[in-house]
């Protein structure tokens, strides 16, 4: 008796199988013959294989008869072609097991349409519905493209911290981690001027927060086995209620020594591209469900082709402005070079004009981080951002400032102090080499491949302003 | 002109090709003959290639002659054959481009003994040295095994949450997650039992903290899915200032329905022997230099290689007691049915009385968490713990009662409250299902087969009490 995942069970390789399944009945109709049908599902592909069980069976009475939507079981049985359409195989079960049964009364995941707001409130049980299960199995595929994208050419995976001491000075907001009784605060004996609370009875001796990116340390380890990636949680404690933040996501951020802005640009193409390719190829299935089921315009097969195939544009950040300006398009905020872009104006170019991703590069200096690396031209810094259609900015990165003098300077002119950066300024001071790396937040491009509208839906467990449940 | 890394230069099938190399000049040595080698490593192995640079080289004088230890080159050039002993290749400079040099009275990486104390006080610059490229490379390659392992028999990895506002109750210490000030504390109007601090104004309206375990959200997948696994950040605030903990590590955590205890054994061994055979195979220099340069008894290799080639013995706890209590051997800690077992214990029965890996299951229901499943005997539940010489405790597990009654019942003996776990308690509500799972420290097992002494040294940033630098 061999034990075979339902998608195996579903393939005609399948037939004449003597095989053990076991999974989540999703539905059972009794046939007036005197036999039932089951739809069961474990995991293994959005679709269930049907099971056919005939009254003969000894428990068919006192089990099968009353399997309810959510019930588990084991079934064992013959793999058989099925005479019904859109469905390769069937089983005919020879015996069954009840493991635990889902009183229909209770159970929340009822055979009726529920809204993605409800089914948040049961992320216990939601993985169990065609949507999530799909999220969940596109969402490995892709977490595994990362990791063999990189791995293939010689990047190491480096586990950047999660608890940062940094002081991050003009990072986004960010959490603190303490283990002080917030309850019986240690006050300073001298209060000083930040502050009277005494730190030094924290676990880490000082505030310590979570991170917003390990693209610093991402940097040392590139300044010394070359190419790298890390791969992990992020944080952000900004107070944004919308369908597109997160207050924890997951962000993968690359970081190449010896490589150059266009080198940065080449590998964010073709790392956007292996991504869609493989959930195209791996995920056919749950892709076609969400082309038909989730997009309205049901285009997304198409728009993910489209990417994978075409080549990205890639246009200066000037010459996007120029664009935007004699575009006549009468835009909500202001266009102006000197001004961030804003998602408006992303989308008018990847949607109306150019209508595929581009990737927009060197950006005023002055709107952009002190670690880009400045141009000739003392206006702009090699920063590049990746655009595309629908969802806008994807990926953002830059070649870093290689150059101690021009760094420090940098850091001044942006009010940070130097010396709190020492190790990274070291990177500059031994052995400094041309360095590039970009971030690409999981859950956004998992909104692109999806089509979901709201960001928690593509996160086992979305923390959100006021919401950390489960 | 082909870039390659430094790794594929010292292979013969790269004698006769024109390449492009860019790394770290790790030492200079001038012959009398007016040419210069230099050993050049990029990270992509232990090994440097040696670079033979002629002094006809028009920038020889003005630039190589002051190379140091650290400098940043591009080196173009012709891959021959070593008449040096020890390497097979060698690169005959055509071109030598520095990027950074490093001033050798202030570049802390001398060529001298360097204490891994030190090394922890500049941990942006010790990925540059032998031992920590390659414990970058062999936890880079370790992390590639979890996920193949699991991916190849259709696991799914699941991103449980690292922010939880679960109660916890039991569990470790935890590290608190918050965006209140806390020098402006805000109170509560009416302050109750559990304090005065006003935490309705805090980000998630709760009070929130950092995951000690991912299990009991794998449990959820796991009940959908089929096989999952989780592979991410870990936190304990316990003030414990030894060689083998960390406040911050990444753990394994797989979880498999229909699995009973005797499938999460044989799991848990096929797991730890593919890592390890991996990681002989594929980082065979790195080992060679952890067996010969860090371990003492020069055994790693041979301890290894027998765990990957023996069956693991499994031991009830019962007769584990019987066996210590019977050998004669003085422990420190009393040994007895129902007392926890002790390094020391663990220890003796890896390596003096069986000399191989062991799995102790079947422990005392007094000790152990309310998940795991009781067995019939009243006194047992399904745990089991893999045990290793040296290291002891490297994976901790169990089958999880499925039963409603009975998790309810266990929950109250140990004073939990079932209502904080509704969610838990709805998996065995609604078509529960035996399922098992276990735990691996990705660091532990990185000082396993390292034989790195300090913990410290097998993670990028360490954090631990009063250590959260870079």
């Amino acid at each position: 008796m061999e034990k075979i995942s339902v998608a195996a069970a579903r393939k005609p390789e399948a037939i004449g199988k003597q095989v053990r399944l076991q999974g989540w009945v999703r539905t059972r109709r009794d046939s007036k013959g005197g036999f039932s049908f089951l739809e069961l599902n474990d995991g293994s592909s959005l679709g269930n294989v049907q099971i056919v069980v005939d009254g003969t069976l000894p428990n068919y009475e006192s089990d099968v008869k009353h399997l309810t939507a959510g019930s588990s079981v084991t079934i064992d049985g013959l793999v058989k072609a099925s005479p019904a359409k859109g469905q390769p195989t069937e089983v005919q079960a020879t015996q069954l097991t009840v493991h635990g049964g889902a009183d229909a009364e209770g159970y929340p995941l009822q055979k009726k349409h529920h809204t993605f707001e409800f089914l948040r409130t049961i992320a216990h049980l939601r993985p169990r519905t065609n949507t999530f299960g799909a999220v969940t199995r596109v969402r490995n595929r892709v977490s595994q493209s990362i990791h063999q994208f990189f791995q293939e050419q010689g990047f190491y995976y480096i586990h950047t911290p999660i608890i940062t001491a940094s002081d991050c000075e003009g990072a986004g907001e960010m959490f603190k981690v303490t283990t002080l009784d917030l309850e019986k605060l240690p006050k300073r004996a001298e209060p000083g001027q930040s502050g009277t609370v005494d730190y030094t009875q924290d676990f880490f001796n000082r505030p310590a927060y979570l991170t917003v990116s390990g693209q610093l340390q991402g940097e040392i380890f590139a300044c010394s086995m070359g190419k790298i990636y890390t791969f992990g949680p992020t944080f952000r404690a900004e107070n944004s209620n919308t369908s597109r933040h997160l207050a924890e996501f997951w962000m993968v951020e690359p970081e190449m020594a010896f490589f150059e802005l266009t080198d940065n640009m080449e590998l964010a193409e073709r790392f956007i591209k292996r991504i869609l390719g493989d959930v195209l190829r791996d995920c056919a299935e749950d892709m076609q469900f969400f082309n038909d089921r989730i997009d309205d315009s049901h285009t997304i097969l198409a728009t993910l082709q489209g990417i994978v195939d075409k080549p990205f544009l890639r246009v200066s950040y000037t010459e996007a402005v120029e664009i935007l300006e004699k575009s006549g398009h009468k835009f909500e905020y202001p266009v102006g070079w000197g001004r961030d872009l804003q998602a408006e104006h992303e989308r008018y170019l990847t949607e109306q004009k150019f209508n595929c991703p581009v990737i927009l590069y060197d950006y005023p200096r002055t709107i952009k981080p002190f670690y880009m690396r400045c141009n000739d031209d003392g206006r702009t810094v090699r920063a590049m951002d990746v655009l595309v259609p629908k969802v806008g900015e994807i990926i953002g990165g830059s070649q870093r400032e290689e150059r101690l003098d021009i760094l420090e300077q940098r850091m001044q002119e942006q009010g940070l102090v130097p010396e709190h950066y020492w190790w990274y300024l070291d990177l500059r001071r031994y052995g400094t080499v041309p360095h590039s790396g970009f971030g690409l937040g999981l859950e956004r491009i998992l909104q692109f491949i999806t089509g979901l509208g709201n960001i928690r839906d593509v996160i086992p467990f979305p923390r959100t302003p006021g919401s950390a449940d489960f």
